[in-house]
């Protein structure tokens, strides 16, 4: 006999904790599955683990840039084993916040995958049964494996962040922001890079700034090498071979990272039998309720076909829970404006359309703004990369459609702007809001 | 015989080229009287040399907490005379582009002092005599000096930049943004820093972030002794004992740092015999539309009673201009929203009022929403240091009038919020933005 609750969730990553516990706030009785760690792929595979790589990464090409401007020059070496063990430990304490927050929160937790049997009851392999007239889908997504010669001899993601020593020469196959945040870091942490790139770099961005991110992932000493198709890998770990369609072969490597993009979770989860339609990818489709096309089953975060962020996925597992537990009709994320950031060297941001996005969609009414500028302490080094600051406008009124940043800082000078430009930002609010000076965010404001 | 012009303006720094730039753009014969250096304050003793020992200072502290979380422990020396060199030439690079600008804008630099001999002329020491309709005081501030014995062995914040070598051990005497500053500044870079402060730190920032700073300070290993009121100064050049007037001595010190406030430099203008009215402290004092108490002279900047910050400066000189030259008749600078970052370690920022100045405006209308977190990589290094976001609100629909910023990242994340204040921004454009996970900035929008 299945045990009832009120709202089932399957998945303990961002977006399925965020539905359980917004549900669990307002009352509604929570069951949640999951095999695996609490705090999903962000927490344990994902953003964390990453974002304190990329800190490790900047503070090595500060102890460069030191030497630049009058440090004693020393070598930055990382124990990558002792680094690793620190930031088990920090990830390890965020799941024990999240286990006790959702005990405190009566929220039944059961460590086992489970798969729907009918819309409204889900069943474990060790028999666990439950029912609800709400579940949520929120499995998430896993790095991309592909069908080819050798694929086993390479790295996905979430090994690197199980290394205890630095590879010497990485090959980083991919083009997302997986594979150019990788390259980036470890190039900072000391290790030689190439990147191979089928077509276009960070597809989705603005041209401009990926291409002028390019330049200086080169300049920093990563080879990016293009329209490179692997077909193939051979060799043996530590000494590692890439076949490219092109007959070149690119190496010896010894450390292959395939950073060729993610695929839903949904398989296995019974989804098929239900009816719950998927895209070709396996994607759930949802409509801006995170209904699927079966009533009573949902689906938020990475294994839908919205976009995968961490935020975004939060946002739509708590506006479900108010629709569905809370009793607002109308509650939905359906937010235009979602920012972004790419954890490059140097980071580059996003907020809106792309340039190629905004002239498709309003013509000739687009204006583009674009500067270009050597952060303060890089000209004191006498380096000359230049930082990248892109606003588009639209029409007469100039109202903002598009921020692109590229340079120190990025990372966080953009999400107060995301916050304008969810009001509705217009060039002369830039204009006419006094600067903060000497900083990079201040570029935004300065622009001509 | 009096040259004519349509405009001049007494002072090149950052309201004064503002000023001149903006009136020369709209077609103004503009003449810019300065003795000094081209760029001020800023350019040559104030932001940019600050930000440039800021980011030496962060490299120190980044090579430590590096330490903290696997690098080779490594002591971070600086070269303080290459140093300087390299900042010396990045703000000769500054005065160089400066003097190209103001060649091809057609604006007569004189570099030499002048006075007002009537409200539409100025004459120099050397015979130089010109007139204009409008006449701009923009002579800036410089730091002040204190009439006590021993004065003279201390540097002022202007000789700190000269320095080839780092003190071992310094007293900073003051508690203003200056005097924090440098005290984070000289302690990140290796120097023993002891701050004696009379009453308060930071006077005119929210009371419990200034607290939150200065623990962080004094962990950083910042002597700060307060109600220390020093009365003189003696010993010798690099052996400095200072005593208070509680008969305490405090030393002994190799390098005194007076710090003591600002005195705006209107003196030697010709200003009282022309009735131009002045503060008490020597302000100039104006009203919204920078016009002083003499019509045909206005004043920019620090030398006037308002906020003695750059962008403030700048903002102040493009409206007088526009509406003196461009025939804007409303153009002022006028804005309730002007947001500063003190470049501590960490950095704090604020935009709008404080928590003691909200209460007093609106009372029991205000809400605080405040929330303390360890910084990602902190909690790596095992560090227990905390950020400080602090917001305040004012009745049930939330508008905000306060945000109050401490940690790492505040430098860059305020500007952006800034320009959504100067909007109007509510409690639920925060809720409904979408954050940029994980970075300091998005905790401005996950507060409760």
């Amino acid at each position: 006999m299945s045990e009832r609750f009120d709202l089932i969730v399957l998945g303990a990553g961002s977006g399925g904790l965020s539905a359980a516990q917004s549900a669990a706030r307002l009352g509604a009785r929570v069951a949640l599955f999951d095999p695996d760690a609490l705090g999903g792929t962000c927490v344990n595979r994902g953003c964390v683990p990453k974002k304190a790589m990329w800190f490790a990464a900047q503070i090595a090409d500060m102890h460069r840039l030191g030497a630049e401007i009058g440090f004693e020059a020393s070598t930055p070496r990382l124990d990558w084993a002792r680094f690793r063990a620190l930031r088990d430990q920090y990830i390890a304490g965020i799941r024990d916040r999240y286990a006790t927050r959702l005990g405190t929160a009566g929220i039944r937790v059961i460590a086992q995958a489970a798969r729907l049997v009918a819309s409204d009851t889900v069943l474990t392999d060790q028999g666990v049964e439950a029912s609800a007239p709400h579940i949520v889908i929120a499995t998430g997504a896993s790095p991309r494996r592909l069908d080819l010669p050798g694929f086993e001899l390479g790295m996905l993601s979430d090994q690197v962040f199980m290394l205890d020593a630095p590879p010497q020469h990485i090959a980083i196959v991919g083009a997302g922001y997986v594979a150019v945040e990788f390259a980036c870091m470890m190039r900072g942490l000391g290790c030689r890079v190439d990147m191979l790139v089928r077509e276009h770099l960070l597809t989705g961005f603005d041209r401009e700034l990926v291409e002028a991110l390019a330049v200086q992932m080169q300049a920093h000493g990563i080879r990016i090498v293009r329209e490179a198709r692997i077909e193939s890998a051979r060799g043996e770990p530590g000494r590692i071979t890439l076949a490219a369609s092109d007959g070149i072969e690119h190496g010896v490597y010894d450390a292959v990272l395939w950073a060729v993009g993610r695929v839903p979770n949904s398989g296995g989860l019974g989804l098929e039998a239900l009816g719950v339609e998927r895209d070709e990818a396996g994607h759930v489709l949802v409509d801006v309720g995170q209904n699927t096309s079966v009533p009573g089953v949902y689906a938020v975060g990475d294994v839908t076909d919205r976009r995968a962020l961490t935020p975004v996925a939060v946002a739509a597992g708590r506006a479900l829970a108010e629709r569905l537990i809370g009793g607002q009709a109308q509650a939905k994320f359906d937010d235009p404006v979602i920012p972004s950031v790419v954890f490059s060297e140097p980071p580059m941001g996003a907020i809106g359309l792309t340039e190629q996005q905004a002239r498709a969609r309003y013509g000739d009414a687009v204006n583009v703004h674009t500067g270009r500028y050597t952060p303060l302490l890089w000209k004191v080094a006498g380096r000359s990369g230049q930082s990248v600051v892109k606003l588009l406008s639209v029409g007469e009124e100039r109202k903002l459609v598009g921020i692109h940043v590229l340079g120190v800082g990025s990372d966080e000078l953009l999400q107060g702007f995301a916050v304008a430009m969810h009001k509705g930002l217009y060039w002369r609010d830039l204009k006419s809001t006094i600067a903060i000076h000497p900083t990079a965010a201040e570029e935004l404001l300065l622009l001509h």
